[in-house]
């Protein structure tokens, strides 16, 4: 009985004090838009919406936590893809290599990345470009290979913007990562880049871990020895994750469907991922990004455009970059 | 000044009614055994002292919670393989194919299954196996075969212990597993066996999510029609999970060096996973399941004991099973 007298005395006093800050926080959670950065039209909306019924719980919408898997695209969907940053890096490795080894700039295709003769790069041919790839990315440790990737990401500023790589992310994009994470989604990175290369940053860039990032991968060859401990990268290509390879990979990665997968026109790479996730059995949600604001970012179309038609043929949310986005690039 | 007044009393009030809770709290923390199955050896304590300071905040050993990764291989590891799940999950496959098919009984390999000829079993080549295996795993999509596996688990017995599945399970390595995962590791199983087939079971089994499963891996091919939006498994191999490709699948699929692997002797394919997992720049552990049990579980052992003659040189923690652990499989 005391017992009971002394709970309703402390519950009567935590009442005096606590109702301005649960209020407070109420009306915070009440007012705060998730995705402050995009603006007030249809996709928004369904995009909270579809996020609002799967995770009520009691719905015949509702999707349990461990299988609210959403997958994204990285180049033209998270960041911008004009021209795509793992290539940069590559010609930056290469310019390193020159500067160490200046007599390769006199044969091909090194004299080109040296003369930055654009036209013969782009001309060149799947032997000339894989030789680039290998110098610049091949036949070092991991260890090493990680390195020279966070030295890239430092010094690096993307062309014609001379920003920071952190500044070609897409703000709405990050936004809509933490609201699908703070919503108990599981967000993985689908991208055609190497995983190598993607998850370097994934943590810092996304605020996704490492062991959610799914690329294309090279071979590794393990080595233990008196001197060494470490992976070697070879140049021998396991998976090219693009087009009907992605699906595969998220598969063999993630062994479940996602309900929720987002890619970009372009390059038509994205459009099997977006395919498999409306073969799910929960509700799900496809979105595709549009680049049609020349103004604030670029503006370029697949021909033929693959993914827009199919965007329509099966229902796919467009995002328009132009109508949907009020910022486009992440101020920091 | 009355706000500090009402707290103090607040405060008084919380102090007579908490101290009897929280000490109770306190010393079920002290008292209760992580590891209950173990014998109180030399092995618990090892295990017991890593986790301890790696997760002691402040301390030089302490490791993040992002970089806590841990790799556990999963036949005779986790569970017996005496004889190993998947080769059973095969024969019991083609047991049902010849039900419908019972012309094929007439030919090799399938007779020799028919038949339950052992001698023919034992000495069939890649090519007969490969056939064997084909037919009861590839060649239908990843719904179907998620299916067929998970009608396996619900009604196969283990030879001659006529158990369940879940009763091959060591109760040990549960409790460790879960002690791991309350101490904020990140668990991954990595497993000869194919992710396709451990990835159905491994949140029931083991409480890992299917992500976390790295195995094995045959090529998926993605099929969208009109009929079908799914990936057929086919009989290609990407990837045999063993020796030194455990190292490269970790770090394909988790993008970070492990600073604690678990295999077992017997076949000798985990011990590069061991190794590469001692190249970690922080504090790291290794364990060795040693199947020296023959009352309770099992007594086998490679020849050459490569295993073993490495966890002496490299002192790796060995478990021996009749010695350190209480109890063996799991009772449920």
């Amino acid at each position: 009985m005391k017992r009971i007298y002394y709970s309703i005395i402390i519950l009567s006093f935590i009442g005096l004090f606590m109702p301005y800050n649960l209020n407070a926080q109420t009306q915070k959670e009440i007012t705060t838009d998730p995705l402050p950065s995009w603006n007030q039209t249809g996709t928004k909306q369904t995009i909270i919406n579809y996020v609002t019924k799967v995770t009520k719980e009691g719905s015949a919408d509702f999707i349990p936590e461990e299988d609210r898997i959403a997958t994204f695209d990285n180049d033209g969907t998270l960041w911008a893809e004009q021209p795509i940053v793992q290539i940069e890096f590559v010609f930056y490795q290469i310019a390193k290599l020159l500067k160490e080894k200046p007599e390769l700039a006199q044969q091909q295709p090194y004299k080109a990345v040296a003369e930055k003769d654009e036209a013969y790069l782009k001309k060149m041919g799947t032997a000339e470009l894989i030789t680039l790839v290998n110098a610049a990315q091949a036949n070092r440790t991991s260890t090493e290979f990680q390195q020279q990737v966070k030295e890239f990401f430092a010094n690096f500023k993307y062309p014609k913007r001379n920003t920071k790589l952190t500044q070609i992310r897409y703000q709405p994009q990050l936004e809509l990562l933490q609201y699908l994470q703070q919503n108990g989604f599981k967000v993985f990175i689908c991208t055609g880049g190497t995983v190598d290369f993607v998850r370097v940053i994934s943590k810092e860039f996304y605020g996704i871990e490492p062991e959610r990032v799914i690329g294309s991968t090279n071979k590794y060859i393990y080595k233990d020895s008196a001197d060494v401990n470490d992976l070697y990268l070879t140049s021998e290509v396991i998976s090219l994750n693009d087009k009907q390879t992605k699906p595969a990979n998220i598969l063999l990665n993630i062994g479940k469907r996602p309900v929720l997968a987002c890619g970009n026109e372009g390059g038509g790479g994205d459009v099997y991922m977006l395919r498999y996730s409306q073969g799910s059995s929960y509700p799900n949600l496809q979105l595709l990004v549009n680049h049609n604001d020349k103004e604030r970012e670029y503006e370029y179309y697949e021909k033929p455009d693959v993914s827009l038609t199919m965007a329509k043929e099966h229902k796919w949310t467009v995002i328009s970059i132009k109508d949907d986005w009020k910022t486009v690039f992440s101020p920091q």
